[in-house]
């Protein structure tokens, strides 16, 4: 019989090149943080998982991981609770982090799910459940962007802070993967530039269903201002301003339904949104709602709730394009087309390189546990990348300082 | 590699001796129908489960069982898919019927992580996100009954219809099986005997936990006017009177916690119930929730939004008593002791008898899957009781006419 129990749980942080894109927080560094998770079971079956890169997160994966050795892959429930002992409790330094511990689970969990499906010949979308989709639908994520990172020349993007520049790039974004659905990372310039932006998009692509992400940036009043102007144009506003309580207000005013993946962002925040009805569509994302059970368990409440569901991502490589992909395979109720950052990346981690979009979709991974297996000569120059670039965590303001001397974060800025 | 597909999936009605136990609705009569289901994989791995006997599901299941041929036991969504095509659209004489849908999903579910676990060597409770607890407690589930059934001799239990009788039963279901926590089937006596009923039990017990189920049997105002009675008296107080919004009316007045097993058995109700604060406690039952994934479900629901968690049962045997074991041993919010009917009952329809309770608790099962195996004599014997019976739906009112004639279905009654 196999024996699904863990002997060893590694992590590796890796950084990876990332365009000069913009948000409200400010501007994407040169290299992406990110982690590459293994679990190796006693049978030497080795499962894969893709997180965050920031020292907070390593460390705490890798002072869990001597406690997983002879738990069994399936065992979730130990899962939580040797990571709640570990992250809340035992750790040097930690007095306790909420948002830290369904991060270290989802690091490890994913990971767990891939040694289960590798060790039983299983895919991961047949162990979540069953698949219920042939392909994954993802949209385009648009950023404004500067021409070239600080004291660098131009990426062949070029600079894009204008609505003829964003159509551009949507137009290049679609040519190339086939998306359908169009989303624009606002909350950086001046939010009526921004729907300038939304609306050049819309006379260009008639039939793209439209988002908008100010990350919070507005304030209700602003938002309130341009729901005229949002009305029929988007199919779903995204975290317009601070906090359930004030979106809420702004949920009260307009039938455009508001999206999150800011404020309703962990269990606990759940109970608040629907008794105040301000988010009606999660954007869930695995990497930090606790893993891909947790994450189906949120399919499921926004289906009981009748809330809408659809996908966020971070900057990520394969591992986690891979998980997403299982996942979104097998949830019955994702309404919008998923969303991810993966077309701006260029590096990759697995085998077979770069996942490539056919109509803006994706397939299933072939092959059992989550259908991709690790470049290790890959993961050790993007190792590499990690040591030589010095970050230990994401640090976008500061980054943007260095293109607009003085410029600080505000949230709400608008 | 194991091949997971479903062959074949068979449904097998039965009928066990059951004792004239007494509720709101009437008397049990002497036969309680039940299920056997039966799925097989390609490989000829069979998993069982238990469901309801009465007709409509019955025939329920036997019309989906050709769509199951070929489907994975993992394939959830799968079996939620065929269930509603068959149940709610394609069944002869069925117009839709939400009821059902979850019940029929449930008898197959079971059967399919039973077969999952035997095929792969896993216990169901594994597959279920790992055990929690070495043991599970159960409470002694008292009921108020007749000597014997119409026409028959006094049964060895006796008329239990006064608070003296009411403790000898308790006595000897605890001196027998070990329970801790005790629990009322009530809304059969006028209130006051009832609550006497518990007080007599409070004083011949003091340190067990006490419930009393009405059933709904009883108006608002009654229910109001008992409350300094049952409070600090009662751990819960389950469906008082009738409905959500009932319940709730008796909830804003007490701290005694309103537990649910009939108002709040839907994955619908769960948000008019949490916007209404009227039952602080599900009585969860997999064999109406659509089995153990949408059970594990709702106990991350009760669990995120502070509500208490134990189990609901109906007269059963041994395949539920077993999933429900599993079940709960993978539940960790799992609140209060869980009911069970099955010391009242005397058949079994699993290899090696009739569990035995050690401190009012039972272990997992041992052995992949849920640990138990079908007695096919038993099955047969159980089989033909059903056919001599001639019952095709449980009927406790006509019952209690046998014992009182004139005797009406009254929901509240006092």
């Amino acid at each position: 019989m196999t024996d699904l129990r863990i002997a060893d749980c590694r992590i590796t942080p890796i950084a990876f090149y990332d365009p000069p894109l913009l948000n409200n927080g400010g501007c994407h560094q040169p290299f992406a943080l990110r982690s590459v998770i293994e679990v190796e079971t006693e049978d030497g079956v080795i499962g894969l998982g893709e997180s965050y890169g920031t020292r907070s997160l390593i460390d705490a994966v890798a002072a869990l991981a001597p406690d997983l050795r002879g738990m069994a892959v399936t065992d979730l429930n130990g899962l939580w609770a040797r990571a709640r002992t570990r992250v809340q409790g035992g750790m040097p330094g930690y007095t306790g982090d909420e948002r830290l511990l369904p991060r270290v689970v989802s690091a490890v969990e994913v990971a767990m799910w891939d040694a289960l499906g590798k060790a039983t010949g299983q895919r991961v979308v047949d162990l979540l459940g069953g698949q219920v989709r042939e392909t994954v639908p993802f949209s385009a994520y648009l950023f404004y962007k500067f021409a070239g990172h600080a004291g660098q020349p131009a990426d062949d993007w070029g600079e894009v802070l204008s609505p003829e520049r964003l159509v551009d790039e949507a137009r290049r974004f679609i040519e190339t993967h086939g998306f359908r659905a169009i989303k624009l990372k606002a909350g950086i310039l001046p939010p009526e530039e921004e729907v300038a932006g939304l609306e050049a998009l819309r006379a260009a692509f008639p039939e793209a269903p439209l988002r908008i992400d100010p990350n919070g940036g507005w304030h209700v009043h602003t938002a309130l201002d341009l729901l005229p102007r949002l009305e029929g144009l988007v199919e779903y506003l995204e975290d317009p301003t601070v906090g359930i309580d004030g979106n809420a207000v702004i949920q009260a005013r307009t039938d455009v339904p508001l999206a999150t993946n800011m404020y309703v962002v962990a269990q606990s925040h759940l109970p608040p949104n629907m008794a105040q009805d301000a988010f009606r569509v999660i954007l869930s994302d695995h990497h930090y709602w606790g893993g891909l059970k947790a994450s189906r368990d949120l399919a499921e409440i926004c289906r009981i709730w009748g809330l809408g569901l659809s996908m966020h991502s971070n900057s990520h490589l394969g591992i986690s394009l891979a998980a997403m992909t299982h996942l979104a395979a097998a949830t019955p109720n994702l309404t919008y087309d998923c969303d991810t950052h993966y077309p701006w990346q260029v590096d990759e981690v697995v085998e077979g390189g770069r996942f490539e979009f056919r109509d803006g979709s994706l397939s299933v991974p072939e092959g059992p546990g989550l259908g991709v297996t690790l470049d290790r000569d890959a993961l050790a120059r993007l190792h590499q990348n990690y040591l030589d670039c010095g970050y230990t965590h994401r640090d976008d303001e500061s980054e943007m300082q260095k293109h607009q001397p003085g410029w600080r974060f505000q949230r709400p800025r608008y």
